[in-house]
């Protein structure tokens, strides 16, 4: 008889878990059947943006597989609008609702693939559910903040200043709203060191939003039930819409409640093959913890990018290969209109943190040759280990061109490179896409002198 | 009394030398002087296609530091017009021409830098020192070819497709003549493999760029001492203007006359703090070789950032300070029109010359999500060693986005990394800037696919 894989999440990670273990082994070997709540699957959570901004016109098109591919040539039985309710880990079966009522059904599994994604911060304040309170989390909150904008709304407030927030005020500036962003803290984007916040504060104002920051939150105002205001500490801005964009936690739990593990994160504590503790359960995706390669501690980081190849990985496992998934290094990059902004690594805070004693600072340099047209300006900061010269973080705010190379910087610490090495790497240059010294190579030139052993040598 | 430092050639390592050694050093500790034989110091020479081709519209812009910053600011006795034609290391001594005429003057040395860059592949042909037949490599030549573009020729033939081919068959398109390149070998840019090149030439083609491949040349037409067309073995085409981009030797003959020592790719021997055998004297950029971090070769690469590296890392060490150069990956991009591309590390053909089992492959992603607007398709060819897995080669051809991502390939080069752990690197998503598979994560995993020791697991 076919082993039994189930699969609860029908997104980035879940489905490339089950894409995977199929493709190594046969429906006569594995039946595979995933199970997702909502209307879609196998979708870009990180595309909602631009489809509420228009940059993307067709919903479909976020979609990467559509589902009768996965069942009619995959032979994937997946399960739209089927929320698992449970997991039974001695009856090793889970409890399913189909949305048609009733009680829950339940599927067996030998093997099962926990990928339930992020849940969005939520604050549990007064007004939060009021209509015309939006979360981007799903397609569906998408579509349903598209059709949102049909009514044409004039005045819309993001809350949260991180990657969610700044992209979703791309979007509703895009759309022509006034837009205003709050934020509890100092500056936008908390991945960033505060100087390079305040960067991306200014950028936001360049945009024409209205940005208030260190504003606590204090609810919503509503009016026959749909949202009039946000009300902070000291302010009550207007209206007619309002995006959530306060980060994510990972929904772990209905692992939880089963007795899977779940680490301090409330991410769920898997091995790099992504095997939880649990023989035979495997979980991957924004609702597990993984390991940060600088910190050496546990991280939850929501990314596309990890769950899909943390998704390939677990299939592959399941499929009888041998695949693990490495840890982070924590990169990530958002645009906002024609801003960039990128990090990696540890903030100098997270790196005090970790132990280690963090030196470094920011360089202004361009994208392009000075005198090549479309040259932009751009500042990296880079942050470096006193005692060792090892890089551990890099930010980046600029314009075109700017935030791509974090990439080289990513590798860099991935291989614990110290900053004064860096400055002798062999990075591309020709003037449309470089000075010649390439502002990466000034970045780490400039952290090099901060460096104890170096004694300003090189 | 003040140690004398002469420096021969005062463009980007010269110059970069001699600055790096007056920051360390003053006026009454060291007494410098730069003898540069033209009629410009320390200029972009991979500017001159972008002032050929209109987009840099001052010449004064390629230049990074006017003379008079080093006479008045910096102490450093920059003479331009000065052409050092002996080196006299008995004497300590270098003989100088001022362009006035006369016997040279002897001018005499503690230290001496050696940068006298490369000098162009001019072939030995019938014709070849006619009229409307240019050179691209110093700032001078740029300016008569810019001259030249006055009298409106129709017709230009660009000899060799290499990375300044391709630059001047861009910059003349641009200007509206009708362009043909003419290369004796079978696919443009010998720096890329063949199939990779075949892309190049397909772009060049797509731009109404006549291609000319495998043509071997022999010889100038000329009437009145002016150029009228260029003959291959099978060819003969008509043109108003010739543009030479066939590539570049170290200019090593004066140092070599002189007893420094030079080795077989005929760029002056230096160790990694760039002092060649003989005390005191120091090489420079393009007319030195490096060595190559991959092939464990000496190779001789004329780039305008290897040069600027070179220089500073010469004149921290005449300063007092400790540098060294770390030697290359290969690392190259360029553009034409709005075709990008990329290079780093060894091509199949150097990499079975090196002593490699070379494997790999190109595969075809996008340079952004394939929904978001602006997405590009772009090619990544990867070359791994099929026995150890590690990454000894890249190649890109794409579009806007495309070529920049070399660097991270670079840097994993550098770090000696096996495309199967290359496959897990945590590179920046979001889709603006990438899929959800960066192109360089999935050119990685396919080639891992062709590593022995992986044995198709991951």
């Amino acid at each position: 008889m076919a082993e039994r894989l189930v699969v609860i999440g029908g997104d980035a990670a879940g489905m490339s878990a089950a894409s995977q273990a199929r493709r190594r082994r046969g429906p006569e070997d594995l039946r595979i059947v995933a199970f997702e709540k909502g209307a879609h699957a196998s979708y870009s959570a990180c595309g909602i943006p631009y489809l509420v901004g228009g940059e993307v016109t067709d919903v479909e098109s976020l979609v990467s597989r559509r589902p009768e591919v996965f069942r009619d040539e995959m032979d994937i039985d997946l399960r739209l609008r089927s929320e698992v309710v449970e997991i039974d880990l001695d009856r090793r079966a889970v409890a399913v609702r189909d949305g048609r009522g009733g009680d829950p059904s339940w599927e067996p599994f030998d093997q099962l693939v926990v990928a339930t994604g992020a849940v969005p911060g939520r604050p549990d304040l007064p007004g939060a559910d009021a209509e015309g309170v939006y979360g981007v989390q799903t397609l569906d909150d998408g579509v349903a903040l598209l059709r949102a904008l049909e009514d044409e709304p004039r005045r819309a407030v993001v809350v949260g200043g991180g990657y969610i927030g700044l992209e979703m005020a791309e979007a509703l500036v895009r759309r022509g709203l006034e837009v205003s962003l709050v934020d509890a803290a100092e500056q936008p984007m908390s991945t960033l060191d505060p100087d390079m916040g305040a960067l991306v504060a200014d950028a936001l104002r360049d945009l024409g939003v209205e940005v208030h920051l260190g504003e606590r939150m204090e609810g919503f105002e509503e009016s026959g039930g749909r949202v009039t205001a946000v009300r902070t500490a000291n302010l009550t801005l207007p209206a007619d819409l309002v995006v959530l964009g306060l980060g994510t936690r990972p929904n772990s739990a209905l692992a939880e409640a089963a007795g899977i593990p779940v680490g301090e994160t409330s991410g769920i504590v898997t091995d790099r093959r992504m095997r939880t503790p649990v023989e035979g359960v495997w979980a991957a995706g924004d609702c597990v913890e993984t390991f940060h390669r600088v910190s050496r501690r546990p991280v939850a980081i929501a990314l596309g990018t990890h769950a899909n190849k943390q998704g390939r990985v677990t299939g592959i496992n399941i499929g009888g290969g041998h695949a693990s998934f490495p840890g982070v290094v924590g990169t990530a990059v958002s645009k906002i209109c024609e801003y960039e902004v990128a990090r990696t690594g540890l903030t100098t805070a997270a790196a005090e943190q970790a132990g280690f004693e963090p030196v470094g600072g920011i360089v202004e340099s361009t994208t392009r040759a000075g005198y090549y047209p479309g040259a932009r300006k751009m500042k990296i900061k880079t942050i470096a280990d006193r005692g060792t010269g090892r890089l551990l973080g890099a930010q980046i705010v600029g314009q075109e061109g700017a935030a791509k190379r974090i990439d080289a910087l990513a590798v860099a610490i991935w291989n614990e490179m110290t900053v004064e090495e860096m400055s002798g790497l062999d990075l591309s240059y020709a003037p449309p896409f470089a000075p010649v010294w390439d502002p990466v190579l000034i970045a780490a030139r400039k952290a090099a002198e901060h460096i104890d052993r170096l004694d300003g040598k090189a």
